[in-house]
């Protein structure tokens, strides 16, 4: 039993990104594909924020496969920019994670989107339930800690 | 006045991409974020079906920058796969172009999504309308050419 | 004892790839570091054509990291340029495999460089001697199969 | 007259980089080619430590392509490492900038590398000589105000 990991369960941290070239195109702006990346970076940082590094949850069995994605693009993000990445991660079905991502430059949002996840074991690649250090570094990490200021706004 | 190009019209067009060492992560399949390269190389090749090359509309003046993107990974595909991408594409509300993605591995679809496009200036960066050039050019290789049997699977 | 493959022994192929726009960054150009996913596709497709795939390697218990890699950028790649890849493969102290890449746009050469490879161990990431199924592979498809002409120009 | 920038001119920086999800390959550890985005982190901290962000050089109308560029992987890095990029800048002929790089994990090297660079015209992309402007902040943020132990250690 999930029971504290219910739906309405969820955590929030926000990450920085430095724009390299590497990551932009021709058109002088970051490549569609390399938002990917960023959102990436918010949920490492995110459940680094946890006390649990993505590192470790691969090495204790668990590993957490996108199966979807959405990005909106609001404005390009340019060579050198520094955006922010805020990240809310919720529980979806009780089995589903579901992290949105908000990427600011200078307070204003230039993308937005998610990324939906499962879990699998790392040896079998067979979906599992939510490991146990996983929900339990969670609720010791509880949204609470973090203040309700960010509660008010974002959820 | 676009009346030829009415939101039910549609080309559709399939390339294929086999899976880098690149494009793979420690997880062994192919990272989230490359999948939307292979969706720029479906859209990419149906625009040269059409004998309409992105480098060409580039330089009669118009860009077509990603505005939104989904994936849905449904099966992950691996090193040296040799991967379909079934490419469709419509105008939506006349100044919009949506593409919609079916990536296959022998057969059954691995993944799907779409993006959505607008047209902007090359140098401007401004909105634009879509170009004569390149409404004549869909005028000119329209579907029917390609055999209605498509149409039945995909339309 | 590996008498067949001397550090004389070359075999040679060429591939192709078309420039993408996720390849480019913002001076227009294709950014420097996917030069070396250019030099993979040409390993990659001349271990392909002596009928012994990578993925096949890597099955059998092989795998070939690369531990020093050198690249001379003559003239830059655009989007949509179609580059030959020249690769040509030959064994060094009769552990190192060295390959050597000629990127050329219309007969052109824009770039050229190598790769050095060590052979280790799939599972314990040890170094191992070249495995008897890459040298009898190897031995199977002999370069003089491939035309002497080849071995005048390039070797 | 560019007495100041003799061969023998070198500055120095340390920056840092978390290996990403995204810069992995299957063999579990970080693909070749990302190795240059490091290379390329490093350079760019090495110039926004001297006051001079490449951004701005750009928009002052000086372009630094990469010519050459060499790697010795000597230790893999691994998903999650964070890693020190050691950044030194000379002057070769008084028109190339040649840039070397050690990337340490916990103190020890596991990467050795340069590349080369010409200064070219941000927008007729024809060769330069190093601008005024670079000249200068290179001469008022000289190696000295950095400590002479470093060049002990480094030069």
């Amino acid at each position: 039993m999930n029971k504290g990991l219910s739906d309405s369960f969820k955590v929030y941290h926000t990450a920085q990104v430095r724009v390299l070239y590497a990551d932009t195109d021709k058109m002088g702006i970051v490549y569609n594909g390399n938002y990917l990346k960023y959102f990436e970076i918010g949920r490492t940082e995110l459940l680094r924020a946890l006390q649990l590094p993505y590192a470790d949850l691969e090495k204790h069995g668990a590993q957490l496969p996108v199966i979807e994605a959405f990005i909106s693009y609001k404005s390009p993000a340019y060579y050198d920019d520094v955006l922010s990445i805020d990240t809310i991660c919720s529980f979806e079905r009780g089995i589903l994670l579901r992290i949105h991502y908000s990427i600011k430059k200078d307070k204003s949002i230039i993308s937005e989107g998610y990324t939906l996840h499962t879990f699998i074991d790392t040896i079998s690649k067979k979906p599992i339930r939510p490991p146990a250090l996983f929900i339990d570094t969670i609720r010791a990490n509880s949204i609470d800690s973090m203040g309700n200021e960010l509660m008010e706004i974002y959820l």
